[in-house]
C-alpha cells in the first residue's frame, strides 16, 4: 500500500531549463493526490507516468499562477479524454470565478463535474477523507492568502497476536471487538488487556506541503512528527532579507521548522531561479537539520509503512 | 543575418511524454518572433535558450487552449522580470478578454505594456512590417477562426558588379542609384542596363505556419513559393475521417498542399498523441512530397540567404 511522493516541478516564480513550476503529486494506494499545478504540470505528470484518471482531487496552495496556470490545460486535457468521474478543487476562492471564466470562454461543458471546495484562510480545518487518508489545510503566511497541506494515513486496525487467540481460545465473535480496541474476558473472569493481545504492523503515514511562506513557527505544530516535509526554500541565507520582503523562506529556515517540528526528512524546493546551482543552499539546510534533501523534477520519495526504516 | 525556426512544442492537443504543445520561435536577424504559446511555452524557451527579452511579437493562431494556454504564465514571467518593452500580440478577438481578466484577478499591472491587435479572421492582411521583414494572416478552416501566418523577408538592396565599378569608373554619388534600380550612362552617353550592374546576393526568405487546419487548397497562393512550410498533420492517412470530422489534416493532405504550393521544404507536426511512433505518418507525406521533415520539441531549421542550397 503506496504512500509515494513525487516532485513534478520545484521551481519558484520562473521555471528554468531542469525545473518547471510547483506540482506535487501523492500516492496514497494508487490514488493520486495533486498537490498545486503550475504550468507545465500535464506534461510532467505524462513523463512521469502518473494515470489522469487516477487524480480525482486537487489541491491548490495559493492563488499565484506559477502554482495554478497548469490548471486550465490540465481541466481541458480531462475533458479530451471524456472524463466522467467528478473532480474536487481545493483551492481559495479566486480560483473559482477563474476556472468558470475559461470554461465559459475557451472551453465550453465539460464531460465531468467539478466541485470547488474553498479553503479556510485562517485555521486548520479537515478538508478530505476517505477510508485510507485524512487531509488538513492550515494557513502559511504570505503576500496573499496561502494553505499548507497535511496528508495523515488513517490508523489501521491492529492485528491480535496468533498466539494469544490459540492460548485463551479466543472465539471468533470477539476478535472483531478486540481489533476495534476492546479487551478480552476469558470465562474464568481474567481481564486480558488489549494491548497485551495486539499490535500495530503499521505506522501512521504523513506528508506536510508548506508551499509559499515566510519563516512562521506557527507551522511547526501543524507538520510535528510528520515523515516528509517539503517546505520552501526560496533563498539562500545571504538574501535572508529578500526572503523577508517577499514573504518567503531561506533553505535554513526552513530546516529550523523541520528540527523543531521533529519531522522525519525534509525537502527543500521552490528555488529562485537565480541560483545556477543549489548546493550551497542545501548544505545550509543540512547544518541545521541533516535529513534534508533537494527537491528535483521527478524525484520519488516512498515513505515506508515500517517504523524506523529512514 | 538568420532565419531560423526552432520548434518549440509538436503535439496537438494533448502533450505527450516527449511532445510539448504548439509553439515555434522565428528568429530574424535575432529579433524572436513567437508563434502560438502552448501551455510550457516559457520552458521550452528556456530550454531552447531563447532570450525571452528579444521577444516582442507574439502571434497566437486560434483560440484553443493547446495554442494559448501558455500565454498567461509567460506575461506574468515577463513582469517578474521586469519587463519595460511593449508586447505586440497578434490573436482573435476573445483572446484580449481573457488577458485582462487574468491581469485583474490574478495579475495586477505590469511593468510594461501589452498592445492587442485583433486578426482578420476573412481575409489575407499585412498585420506587421519593419525594415527586414513583412508578417501577414490568413484564413484557415477550423471549427473556430484561425488564422495562418507568412513571414516574409524583405528584399535586400542589390550589389553593384565592382568589375563594372572600375570599368566605367562610376562614381560613389551614382552607386546609391544603381542600387536602388537606376541605369547608368556613361559620359559618352551609352546606358547600362541596371540588371547588368548588379546582382542580389541574397535571396529573400519566408516561412509560413498553418496551424489547425482541414485539408484548405485555398490556402496555396498564401504559402506559394515558401522556403519552409509547416503544416499541421495531426492524422495517419487511415483516420481521414476523423481529420475531416475534428477540422484537421493528415499527413498526406498537408504533402500535397506543399506540392501544390511549389514550397521549398515542408514539416508537418500537431502529431495526434494516440501514435506511439510517427515514422509511417511522415511516410505517407514523404510519398507525395519528398522534401518533408517532421516537427519534433527543439527542431532548429535555418533558412540559409543564398539560392539553392536546400
Amino acid at each position: 500500500m503506496k504512500f509515494e511522493l513525487t516532485i513534478l516541478g520545484s521551481s519558484s516564480a520562473l521555471p528554468t531549463s531542469k525545473r518547471n513550476l510547483t506540482a506535487h503529486v501523492l500516492n496514497v494506494y494508487e490514488r493520486y493526490f495533486l498537490i498545486d499545478c503550475g504550468e507545465g504540470t500535464q506534461a510532467q505528470l505524462r513523463k512521469n507516468r502518473i494515470p489522469f484518471g487516477r487524480i480525482n482531487h486537487i489541491f491548490i496552495s495559493h492563488i499565484h499562477g506559477d502554482h495554478f496556470y497548469g490548471l486550465f490545460g490540465l481541466l481541458s486535457s480531462f475533458n479530451l479524454l471524456h472524463r466522467e468521474k467528478d473532480l474536487h478543487i481545493y483551492a481559495h476562492q479566486p480560483l473559482k470565478k477563474g476556472i468558470k471564466y475559461i470554461m465559459k470562454h475557451y472551453e465550453g461543458r465539460f464531460s465531468y463535474k467539478i466541485h470547488f471546495h474553498e479553503l479556510n484562510t485562517e485555521k486548520k480545518e479537515q478538508i478530505y477523507e476517505d477510508d485510507n487518508l485524512q487531509v488538513f489545510s492550515f494557513p502559511l503566511i504570505h503576500k496573499i492568502p496561502v494553505s499548507g497541506f497535511l496528508f495523515v494515513e488513517k490508523a489501521k486496525l491492529p492485528n491480535i497476536k496468533k498466539a494469544y487467540v490459540q492460548k485463551y481460545n479466543i472465539p471468533i465473535k470477539d476478535i472483531h471487538r478486540i481489533k476495534s480496541g476492546e479487551d478480552f474476558q476469558t470465562p474464568g473472569g481474567t481481564v486480558i488487556p488489549n494491548a497485551e493481545l495486539t499490535y500495530r504492523p503499521y505506522k501512521q503515514r504523513s506528508y506536510a506541503f508548506c508551499s509559499d511562506t515566510a519563516y512562521n513557527e506557527s507551522v511547526i505544530p501543524m507538520v510535528e512528527n510528520v515523515d516528509l516535509l517539503y517546505h520552501e526554500a526560496t533563498f539562500k541565507e545571504e538574501h535572508k532579507e529578500e526572503a523577508k520582503n517577499t514573504t518567503h523562506s531561506t533553505a535554513k529556515q526552513a530546516a529550523k521548522i523541520a528540527k523543531k517540528a521533529y519531522v522525519k526528512k525534509l525537502i527543500v524546493g521552490h528555488f529562485s531561479a537565480r541560483y545556477k546551482s543549489i548546493e550551497d543552499l542545501v548544505a545550509e539546510a543540512i547544518s541545521v537539520f541533516p535529513k534534508t534533501i533537494a527537491a528535483e523534477d521527478g524525484l520519488v520519495e516512498e515513505i515506508s509503512p515500517y517504523k524506523d526504516d529512514r
